[in-house]
């Protein structure tokens, strides 16, 4: 506080915040926005008013800017939280089409803010937004100013259930984030608001009021009454084709909606009926609007669609050779999107030369947040010529009986250009045929490449894509643009609007921007004089080698393989890696290690600096993209991470006065599924789930009582501030509140299992109490995900479905305790829980999900490059993966130990479960059996030890003389006697012996697996 | 419209809404202005958002400037009418203190917008605003560009019940019109909002919806619940102390309140109970803001009050004489002030003046809006010397015995320092004194003027006065300067924070506006170069000249007489009348011609234009107030107009639509007031009303069924849309709707007379059936407003109940057919259909009713010029004002007849009606009375002719002998004779003689009048 008033009495005059509004409202305007007014109903953010929500539906082009003061109720803190207000300044920028440039432009107004881009870190780190509420999504970023989120940029997908086209970009500023960074103040009522004027001071008691009013004050009831009148108003008004007050009226139920929830009054069940509502509703007035803007035919015009770009120059024309370079320039691409990419395109790039003949070098494929280059050596100038047979008539056909040309041979020598000196005799299909041989002149190199090259962008795709204002390309984001060259030649590769030229980008802040490429041979060295680190490993060194260095200066070190995941994402972050050290008060490690790590880490990307002896430093490091003023930068991150360690000690000590029963009971309030119930409901499965499967199992005393109390508990921390800011705290928050509330370390620790493992390199729950509840809270997922129906494709697993599934099988395996637990018991239990709370469950649901958990289980199996038909071979075990485990370990053993005879009884074992009919019994009538062949048999069969419980190995060993007597029963006996009892007798004999085999295995694949061996 | 779209698609840039909207913004933050966003409830107004309601509240200086769209569901039009918008933008600044030139900086936004102060006609036209809802009020202007009202201009003085202090200035730009008027449109749709996009194409779909939603689709069950329920929220938030949502809660239900007025579904009781609620919260809630803000010390800081002026020089020192030219300078006044203060400041410096010695010649004072001007010639340089005695002790205790001084003479001669030589003896109440006598000094004329005048500034008031950023005046409008200038030297004349300078001003949009004066006998020459006319006839004259030279010279003419008021208005708008000619579409002539005339007088002070025969031509004369383009200001009236003609058009049709009877049903929703029900309840009891009274005098059957009907429908046209716009055409309309619809003349005349007499001038009923209505209807006012205790003090008539009460003075004295019906039996008609509805009447009202009528009566009199004693005379008969009137013709008639006579009875019945005990019987025992002045007064009695109603004059001739006997009666009988019987038989007597004489004369006042005639 002291600091900001010093700033403010500074001699600087500062950006005022009505200043900023003013030239950002000019800056628009003067890019032909349209500056509308804030919406005069309570909104949650600038999206709601209808110059977005709805001008962004159809195909009128529209291009707004607007202040939107926005409230939510849930942030209301008093005042006093320095960065959290119930009504925060947005600022919004909708332009449809979007533009081509709203990057650029979007830069230019932080410009026009006076922000200097050259000193500061601005970097689009992705974000993407979906409001299923109303059936809207969007792919985009935050824009990060030296780490400060201060701005959302969306390219709209849908919304209200619609397509949209042409597509939108939305930018929503933050202003007071913007405005506390520029001005320097960490409190949000020291900022300069207008000269002489703070905003504590214009709007400070607004802010307290209205912060009584959502969080203590609001009128349960009142409210209730407010939200089903303006709900049912919105329905009316729906029917009578108005979505304008129909709009309004489902905005302002939705803020009723939150000033409930703010006053903790929305129960699960008001909260899914209400969700479902709004969602109804939000679609129908985006139908309406869109039906009512036909009508009235779109009186702000018909955007006209960008015409796809054709090409300058016939490329066959163009004689070039040698080295190649493309570069496809994109808006930043997700850091898992820079990696994949460049393997698929390598992939693509590498099929569709092969389907050439043109002469190549070696290839590389580079990706960067920012790029996606290839670089392919050594292009030869052209395809060889090569020659094509071209068959004609056959000979009989060819020639009349007296040796004359027929009109078939004429007519295909006059279609082939060719005379008949060019005939030739080939024979095909056991006749002969005329045949004539042209010269397949190969392409040049530059048609055959721009070829590809088009095709390549064209093609690709991310596993998740959008629009935009580009008449065919699609892709994770917005590509911008192409650089093609062979050698010197500028390929005319066109994709969608775009056409390729020789001009690639160094960083957006540099003043020279566009940098010309004379020659591929300099585009190498003319990125890495920008700074720009094009190769993967490189940038990854520089990342770690920068932030290891840095913290070494200071004493400390980065623990370069807990945090490789975190490296990897930074790798993909920036082009041009800029190490710098930031630090922040001491104070704040009071807090447990896990917020401030998962602070830096997950939002905002910093890698926290250790002692040797692994204590966290009061230290972190950013990696700022390209050369910025590393002080200015460096501040503020720190402000940035000052404000998040503010807001984690405000949630810590809050949540520290509320303890766990406290927040177990207001689970009540989260609903976890719509037909599911609530978190409560789910805590409430877990627990009976668990206790049931602690049934099938010997629990020790003392673990029983853990699993009982933090049953009770289990998923508690969903409630807490701090995990409802961070989710990922989830599990470590209970056990730190836990602890800290007098639960014993046992129920602290369970609670914490509970959660584990939350993703698929996780550590598993190590104490059986733990490990029970994390099996109920993956069964009971799975269960009640699939008895409401939900579905998982190839490649979505929205519900978290495959991640539970492997949890499960990760545990089940781990534990020698549960080793009599199957996949079914757990799915069973599961099922039982459903059903007391009234969820019906379908047996068909539990046959599912086992096949989902066996599935997992084989995958599992194969990533650990277990043989495939050794797999199949256990699967009969599968169900309960510990005993397939061991099986399998049994049988690879016994594969080793007793090879050969090993492979004769599954060999034998394979023969029997071949011609056994189903269900043949293992019992015979030996009196039919007198041959010696199946003499012996029989007494081999009842020499074997059968006892239980030996191990496959030993089993296999045991079976020699069996082996013997088997091969010698086939030698000389035919099973299927003519004799119905004679059959039937050796069938059961043969039957016994697979009896005594060991069960569950399926001999038939390891009978493969031993041929193929 | 089609003009509209060449206009659009002209060459020329137009300043679009929002860069107006930019502009303004701009203009205001660079003077100080915080600039805020609209508020996110709906507000009717800019006012209401508590960036203005609240903070204009207390100590706390505050400058604020936002755009507010205001909803007005009652003006919804679908978006058809081109004038109208259910959601017009205001731009609001509020600065507090008024800054002491906001009308400056008013016209500095004006020029930013690009509107060229020299060419355009800008006047600032009294236009107060009150809003009894939330206890506010405050005195400015509507501000006209060019005849069109573009922004309203406020001092506020009072707001939620608090006097405000300091006081701030609302500046609130109407800014759709402002850009009509700038872009020449005449139809909101087609305003460039933005370049390349119109107001229609942004905003054209949301004004249709929400007519649509306000006029017809709002559901009333779910809207009165919303406004049950914000109301409600409202008031438990004021008890918890949180005025701003409160006021956000009282805002809604204001909403609310107008959705359910706009679909009529307010029923009076009502609408009684939510104003009264609303006021009821507004005032908390401005009492909580002000406590919070006090508990939290003022956050915005305390405004420094302005100190008053000090004298640069002591005027003493100042030797000067002759002209003496002294300006107060001023803020427009309104018309109805400029020549009351004339007159007041004439007196006021008369009085003071005659309290000095200062020679001076003539004196004269000249008031226009802008300045009230004393030009005093002929100052003396000083006031002359004069002399004072001084007494002394007497002259005993003066001298020892042997005529030394004593200790009180050299007392007394020291503290006079005088010496022995300087005395004189007096004689003072009947003893001799010593004495010495002084030279008094005339003070210098600077002196005796700076004091004086000061005195005149600060005692200044007008009927209606206002406060603004000064420390003591008080006035009509703010006084901004003095200019005092005696020959050439400036007094030092201070008032309040004003100090006197030489400098005076032209018209302020003249770039030279201070003008500095060298001496005073320039001062009428400057202005009069300025265009400015001082005296008020040259004004009058010129307003005139110009009217009826422009009508002239488009063959037609100006009905001066008729116009006089309006003239009168004009003059005392403008202080340098431009004569300007409009024409307007003669289509708009097919409407009734009260409309017309209606519009262009009260609302456009504009002189309607006649043929010969009296018809209205198409044309209109407006005086712009100094040099402007007149081209320019010509078109925008033009505009202005057509706007205004088309509105009116539009209601005039709509009503058509609908029948009398069914306006007649919808009084039901108009309430009258809280406690006397509806306007249909007061139509009602008129019709009671004036029925009763028809019983009283004998109407003709037509007039009964005239009456009848008439009272049927009486006061239906205050439904009408035409007359809810200008009220001034209730009757009017009423006549015109009723013929239309098919009522027969009379009864459309009757409900036109109905509404008469108006104003103090206007014309009377001349039907009988228009008479009785019109009596009812004022009855009823009368007496149903001192039933609920309405008062009205000495200068205030906020219920029209004097104008009510002259009304039925002047009906009652106008129709002979009425000279039966009195005071009484009106109030006593008005009480019982009062009391019929359940009202309660207390009978005393009745009394003070009617002691109201008498002094109305009495004081028109007066105002005619009856003798105050005459009038008094005939004050027993003034309850029937008619008769009251007769009998004051007859004793006028007779003092002219019969002088001597009527002089010498009126001396004589006085003479009884003095001695006479009250309730004396006229009877007597005659044979007591045996003396011959007894025997001869009792002969004459009984000679006199005694029929009745013979007229005054005849009964006075024929009392000759009377006279005589009772002269001789008076000269030779002592009345009070010590024998009871024979002094009650002559009291007998004289009680007989009085009886003789008409009824209901105040015989002591007429025989006053006589002595002193």
């Amino acid at each position: 506080m002291a600091d900001d008033a010093a700033v403010r009495t500074g001699s600087q005059p500062v950006l005022s915040m009505q200043e900023a509004i003013l030239r950002l409202q000019t800056y628009w305007a003067g890019h032909g926005c349209v500056i509308a007014q804030p919406f005069n109903t309570e909104v949650g953010a600038g999206t709601m008013n209808p110059a977005t929500l709805l001008s962004v539906l159809g195909p009128e082009p529209w291009r707004v800017a607007y202040v939107e003061p926005s409230v939510r109720p849930d942030d209301s803190r008093y005042g006093e939280n320095p960065n959290r207000l119930q009504t925060h300044t947005q600022f919004q920028v909708v332009i449809k089409p979007e533009p081509g440039n709203p990057q650029q432009l979007y830069l230019g107004s932080l410009a026009a803010l006076g922000i200097d881009l050259d000193a500061h870190d601005v970097r689009f780190v992705e974000d993407n937004w979906t409001q299923p509420a109303i059936g809207a999504w969007g792919l985009g970023w935050e824009v990060w100013l030296d780490g400060m989120e201060i701005t959302q940029f969306t390219y709209f997908q849908q919304v209200g259930g619609q397509n949209l086209d042409p597509i939108p970009v939305e930018i929503t500023y933050g202003l007071e984030r913007i405005l506390m960074a520029v001005q320097k103040v960490t409190h949000f009522k020291n900022l300069v608001y207008a000269p002489g004027i703070t905003y504590g001071e214009f709007l400070g008691q607004s802010e307290y009021e209205m912060s009584r009013y959502y969080l203590d004050d609001a009128d349960i009831a009142a409210t209730r009454t407010l939200l089903d009148t303006y709900s049912r108003e919105a329905d009316r008004l729906i029917e009578h084709r108005l979505p304008i007050p129909a709009h309004s009226f489902v905005l302002k139920s939705s803020h009723a909606f939150n000033v409930l929830d703010a006053r903790g009054a929305i129960s699960t069940t008001e909260r899914a009926t209400w969700f479902q509502t709004m969602r109804r509703q939000a679609r129908s007035v985006a139908t309406l609007w869109t039906e009512l803007r036909a009508e009235a035919e779109h009186p702000r015009g018909i955007a006209e669609p960008l015409p796809p770009a054709l090409p300058a120059v016939d490329p066959a024309e163009l004689p070039a050779a040698g080295l190649l370079v493309f570069e496809i320039g994109t808006e930043e691409l997700p850091p898992t999107v820079v990696d994949g990419t460049a393997a698929v395109v390598e992939q693509e790039l590498t099929r569709l030369l092969a389907g050439t003949e043109l002469a190549h070098g070696q290839m590389r494929v580079d990706a960067t947040p920012r790029r996606i280059t290839v670089q392919i050596a050594d292009i030869a100038a052209r395809e060889p010529d090569g020659t094509q047979l071209h068959r004609g008539p056959k000979t009989v056909a060819a020639y009349t009986a007296d040796g004359a040309p027929t009109r078939a041979l004429l007519g295909f020598l006059d279609a082939r250009h060719a005379s008949e000196d060019d005939i030739v005799r080939i024979q095909a299909n056991g006749s002969e045929y005329v045949a004539v041989q042209t010269i397949r002149r190969g392409r040049v190199a530059a048609d055959v490449l721009t070829g590809i090259l088009s095709q390549l962008v064209v093609g690709l795709r991310a596993d998740k894509n959008m629009r935009w204002n580009d008449p065919i390309l699609n892709f994770s984001r917005p590509i911008r643009r192409l650089l093609a060259l062979l050698d010197r030649t500028v390929l005319p590769v066109t994709a969608g609007a775009l056409a390729a030229d020789r001009i690639t980008h160094g960083h957006r802040r540099t003043p020279h921007s566009g940098i010309n490429i004379t020659s591929a041979t300099d585009y190498t060295a003319t990125l890495r004089r920008e700074g720009i680190l094009l190769d993967r490993g490189e940038r990854r060194a520089a990342v770690t080698s920068a932030a290891v260095g840095l913290a070494a200066a200071h004493d400390g070190a980065i623990d370069t393989e807990a945090e490789a995941a975190l490296i990897d994402e930074i790798t993909n972050l920036v082009e041009s890696p800029i190490g710098i050290l930031g630090t922040f008060d001491a104070e704040y490690l009071r807090l447990p290690e896990q917020i401030l790590t998962t602070v830096m880490r997950k939002h905002q990307r910093y890698l926290p600096v250790r002692r040797a002896d692994g204590e966290l430093l009061p230290l972190f490091i950013t990696l700022a993209n390209g050369a910025c003023d590393t002080d200015v930068v460096r501040e503020g991150n720190e402000n940035v991470l000052r404000a998040r360690f503010e807001d984690a000690t405000y949630f810590w000590k809050t949540d520290l006065r509320t303890t766990p029963d406290q927040f177990r009971s207001r689970l009540t309030a989260l609903t976890f599924e719509t037909r599911l119930g609530s978190m409560s409901d789910r805590s409430e499965r877990i627990a009976a789930l668990s206790r049931k499967l602690a049934t099938r199992i010997d629990l020790p005393a003392d673990d029983s009582r853990t699993l009982e109390r933090a049953g009770a508990l289990v998923k508690f921390d969903l409630a807490t501030q701090m995990v409802i800011e961070m989710t990922s705290l989830a599990g470590t928050m209970a056990r730190e509140y836990a602890r800290r509330s007098g639960e014993s370390d046992p129920v602290a620790e369970a609670l914490f299992e509970a959660e584990l493992p939350r993703h698929h390199a996780d550590r598993l729950p190590e104490s059986l109490p733990g490990a029970l509840l994390a099996l109920g809270d993956r069964f009971d997922l799975l269960v009640a995900m699939l008895a409401i129906g939900a579905k998982f494709t190839g490649t979505s697993d929205p519900f978290g479905l495959r991640r539970a599934a492997l949890g499960i099988v990760r545990i089940l395996r781990a534990q020698p305790e549960l080793s009599n637990l199957t996949f079914r018991d757990g799915l069973t239990a599961a099922a039982d829980a459903l059903r007391e709370q009234g969820i019906a469950v379908d047996d068909a649901v539990l046959d599912t999900a086992e096949e989902l958990l066996i599935t997992r289980y084989e995958q599992r199996l194969r990533d650990e490059g277990v043989p495939v038909l050794l797999i199949e071979a256990v699967r009969p075990s599968a169900g309960s993966p510990y005993r397939a485990d061991r099986l399998r370990a049994e049988v690879e053993q016994a594969r080793e130990l007793v090879d050969r005879e090993f492979a004769e009884i599954v060999e034998g074992l394979q023969r029997i479960s071949r011609i056994l009919p189903p269900g043949t019994s293992p019992s015979f009538d030996s009196e039919m059996l007198t041959k010696p062949a199946e003499r012996n048999l029989i007494t081999a069969l009842n020499n074997l030890d059968t006892s239980r419980d030996r191990p496959f190995a030993v089993w296999a060993g045991s079976t020699q003389p069996l082996v013997r007597a088997l091969r010698a029963f086939f030698e000389e006996i035919l099973v299927m006697d003519e004799d119905l009892a004679v059959r039937t007798a050796r069938l059961g004999l043969l039957s016994g012996v697979l009896h005594t085999a060991p069960p569950a295995i399926d001999w038939k694949s390891l009978h493969q697996l031993r041929s193929g061996v």
